[in-house]
């Protein structure tokens, strides 16, 4: 323990007791890191290795010792190990009795064994208070101290032992979360295998609406040209098509993450209290609002650079060209109402967007953290419908008097631009009627705790508990 | 406790006493999160409720009893309840006596109530030692895990009672700020009802410097070409004066973003000392600078994006096809000179857009957090003044030799591109002098401690505390 | 002790012994902000100070005494002076005996003394134990709270007082890594000068490149074009050149951010074992790929801006003008083939740098933090070879026939779009060699731990120990 002639022992040593010893099986990756952090919070650490003498490079400070010897003299010991190596766990039964078995092990895949790995091991070591849980870290995050309030979740049999777990877990800086006892243990395994979860039905919405969207555009568009008109326009795909795809989709999507808010608000007017459950498809919505929100920034990003792409290509230069080609020789006409038009068409569509960018940036959680509840429900509720309003009333400028036109309705279908406005305005309208003031102010009282069905006597014990 | 009969009681369990029990008045969605991350941090949590049986979904492992029973057992009270239900508190002031009961409540509007919340509540159970605080976490950053790091306020005229409160949250992952007696529970109130209160400033420069620069743009360019011309270019205000108010407006607040610095140097210089205060105005103008930035790097954003959508423009085709129908026969002359005035200001433009979008990345936190001491001071002063220069030399090509023609000063006003080039002309000149070597040198020396009037003994000892 | 008459002493207060007493020496910046902080985080603090009754404003509930009483009174002190002034703390000396010292000094510049400040404070104190650390952090982001989770380093002789710091740091909410003994102090000294060091090579990379490229082209097209055809198209320096400079810089280094991996996938799989080390210089450039990647992405966005400005160009504006000049009478002739090449360029483009701009989202710490393993795994590794494969693309779809007209051989040399495409189609081939099932079971089992040349009995062991 002396390092330095220098220095005096007893220095400050009389404050702490000895810092607790932990053990870590296995000098891969993941328990180098572990063992690493464990040494920079302040434990001892001790590793369990069946060569104690030729097992590669350890944190320093570390031990090393055979299996067993460190098992018995730690109280808590991480499993760092894959699960096909556990049976060497069965022999040390004995010594593991008593003791907190972390187990930290992931597998490669969902369900390639039909019992969770924690619940293997704790049939192996019975006696032995087994805690499934830390899997979701990485050796990359545990050696970049990137751990500050990350959630991390446990579960297992034994209270004290997970409590204990616990403990150490929040003197790393993590957030724990308990997921109750062992039998939880399967889906604990399974979260560091999933795979944007949150995102999986908005992705499936993106794909949905871009699917359909292109199908209706190629058949109006581009086979209606080469049916009708004998023309060839399919290198439109690429951009024109694409550019119609994006900022549809973006405003459906945008709509649609503001949509259940106006459902639900409806719901409790009707229902005349907020302490009724939300039907579970309006629960689900409701907790994807965040990344429809963001995949329909990633559309409306990809809709500004291709509208800004535009007149650098070779169709628009070649109709550039082919216009002022046609005549010559008659002074220009210059329509200010299209000007005027077009111009309000861009200012929106650009307001719009750079408020959209704003919201992205407050949901970046370094950046959403920093605000007030108040900050926060400002930006995403007030900018955020104005965000909406705004990219609603581009695509109305867009669409403008085209519904009047005959030759808007190719084969009778109705344009793009047309059917990306029900939801929008739909959404609006709702929301518009909910701001009403004669709607708002039941809607305040509800959300603030006054039942419509409530005795009267039971609403004090009601409201004093609706913070 | 025992949860399964294969685990063994005293297993761990010597280690700790039993954790602290937390008890928590009010069973809404804040009480409920509290609750929530209090287990999770290691806590026994009980909820005092009036009925008991009838109170909805709790977090698990949480206790509920009465108001009374609940208060007895706990040594700190958290009170998550609207304030117009205090009263039942005054008739449990014997059981909060010489308990901490911290008061989290926020009202929906400021001066809601003439007294603070909290002094209302010490005054119901004046035994009790009410500490005032966390009242800005939002029951949604409970949940999720999002305190790491974060500042929460405290007051109360207990130092105990304090610092208890501290340690629980210090444990929550919490950063504790003091703000001093219960006296201060009004501004602590006060702090989650706040919209970005540092924000207000610089958006009232914006506003102003916008309008001020739309009014000044709409008659010396729509008004002036009507009277004067009788032409009818209204249909520019919605992109073209944009695109003209926008870079002006970012310039502008670029450089009020780097001028404050200047002035404090100066003003350094001529005190001779780091040690006396700057005026107030000075202070306050210094603390918004982060903020001055931002909304400068916003504004030029939109200058890109409307720049950039030029070219796509109606009037912006008509004009290049009325350009072609003048004449259609005269060779066309390329002029080089405007080719390299052109794409130099282009590229300048471009230039420094990328470096403030650099610097804006660094003001996000959990960018900035990572950078050294150093790294910090060279991306904010080092590549700052370089934006601003590049982008002050992007105002010059553009202006260029216009004021020198007659046709530049319509109705005798200067055009908009020489006005915004004041202040980061000042600006820069002011900086190139503070970085002349036989200035510098004294005003580095003026920040590190050295004072031109103070007797040479005294020297030693404030040298030795400036670091 | 007591605030207020009305709060009780002994309240809470039989939980935990008296808050610890910290010493801070120097009352600048430095020490008031390191003051504040560990008051808020429950320490009391004392500062030591020549002339304690006119020190300036402290924070508040702090302490001053003279140097030798506060030094007498706390276990821990921190040196918050300048290293010229250290001379008093040698007569401090028996005050200081058997105290842990924290030096928390810095340079202004690198090698300003042979010795370290801490080895010098080592030696005007030898009896107390001297701890090197914490001056990485500045009193900036003291005040500001942003130390969750942050990296300081420590180094000292004496083990415990270098526990009993960390153990303070750890309160603070800070990550400490040991660095080992005193002889670190110089390390550790210079980390808070050091400008971006992980960011020198990518830089290097960069501007060689860039320079290369550059030389290349200017040659190639500006002189050529004025040598050959008596042209003087040195304009396009400013635009078109860099236009071709960045595209070609930010593909090649997009490449060399994936070449490693795949030249290590190589040498593993030559190897038959992951457990030798790599040479180093694949080392240090594995430890750059995300530094190269985002300069790629620098370089890309500049690459789209320019693109995007290119239509408002002077010089591109007077082409479409001389293009319809050329011949007025001839109807147009639209190449369809032209249009789906040219479109498809561009959609690739702003697909890959879609596809770009999420990898860099991602590599934001507090975005990549929420991400787990395979989630991580899948935007670097999945995404990142698209965006790769995109770019690529990309650009073959630029060069596409070129390379079979003479013309493009200006000078016998390869157009810039030929060379760049070296290395990613190389890094494309290699691992889509490395994806191949006959190649890729291996390598994976290599990368599970499993080893070629090691005899069969120590499988078992090296395998359990490879998570």
């Amino acid at each position: 323990m002396k390092t330095d002639g220098v220095m005096l022992h007893p220095l400050a040593s009389g404050d702490g007791p000895e810092p607790e010893l932990m053990c870590i099986f296995g000098t891969g990756d993941l328990g180098r890191s572990l063992g690493l952090r464990l040494l920079q919070c302040g434990y001892r650490v001790v590793y369990g290795s069946r060569r104690p003498h030729s097992c590669g490079p350890l944190p320093e400070g570390a031990q090393v010792m055979t299996h067993e010897e460190s098992a018995r003299s730690a109280k808590m010991i991480f499993v760092c190990v894959h699960r096909e190596h556990y049976e060497f766990l069965e022999k040390m039964a004995p010594q593991l009795e008593r003791k907190v078995v972390v187990d930290l092990s992931n597998n490669l895949k969902k369900n390639m064994y039909m019992e969770a790995n924690a619940i293997y091991l704790q049939r192996l070591v019975p006696k032995a208070a087994v805690v499934k849980g830390l899997n979701t870290l990485s050796a990359w995050a545990l050696q970049n101290g990137l751990l500050a309030g990350r959630q991390v979740y446990l579960c297992g049999n034994n209270e004290e032992a997970k409590r204990d777990v616990a403990e150490m877990a929040t003197k790393l800086g993590l957030t724990v979360v308990d997921k109750g006892s062992l039998s939880a243990a399967k889906e604990v395994e399974d979260f560091p295998l999933q795979l944007f979860p949150e995102w999986r039905m908005p992705l499936y919405v993106a794909f949905g609406l871009s699917a359909f969207f292109f199908l209706y555009l190629v058949i109006r568009d581009i086979v209606y040209a080469y049916v009708e008109n004998d023309e060839d326009i399919s290198y439109r795909i690429m951009i024109s098509l694409a550019n119609k795809i994006t900022p549809v989709v973006s405003l459906i999507m945008l709509a649609l993450c503001y949509l259940p808010g106006a459902i639900a608000g409806f719901l409790q007017l009707y229902r005349g209290t907020k302490y009724s459950r939300f039907p579970n498809w309006l629960d689900r919505w409701m907790l994807c609002r965040k990344q429809l929100g963001l995949l329909a920034l990633g559309f409306a990003l990809l809709h500004v650079i291709y509208s800004l792409i535009s007149p650098a290509r070779y169709s628009d230069r070649q109709r550039v060209i082919s216009n002022v080609k046609k005549n010559t020789t008659t002074p220009l006409y210059f329509d200010n109402t299209s000007a005027w038009r077009n111009d309000s068409l861009y200012a929106l569509g650009i307001l719009s967007f750079f408020l959209f960018v704003l919201l992205g940036l407050t949901s970046l959680p370094s950046v959403g953290g920093t605000l007030s509840w108040r900050e926060f429900s400002f930006v995403q509720s007030t900018l955020g419908y104005l965000t909406l309003l705004l990219s609603t009333a581009h695509c109305y400028i867009y669409a403008w008097d085209r519904f009047l036109r005959k030759s808007t309705y190719k084969w009778y279908t109705p344009p793009d631009s047309m059917l990306c406005l029900i939801v929008p305005s739909v959404t609006l309208v709702l929301k518009l009627i909910l701001v009403l003031p004669c709607v708002n102010r039941p809607l305040m009282r509800i959300r603030q705790g006054w039942e419509r069905n409530r005795p009267k006597d039971e609403m004090g014990e009601l409201k004093a508990t609706n913070m």
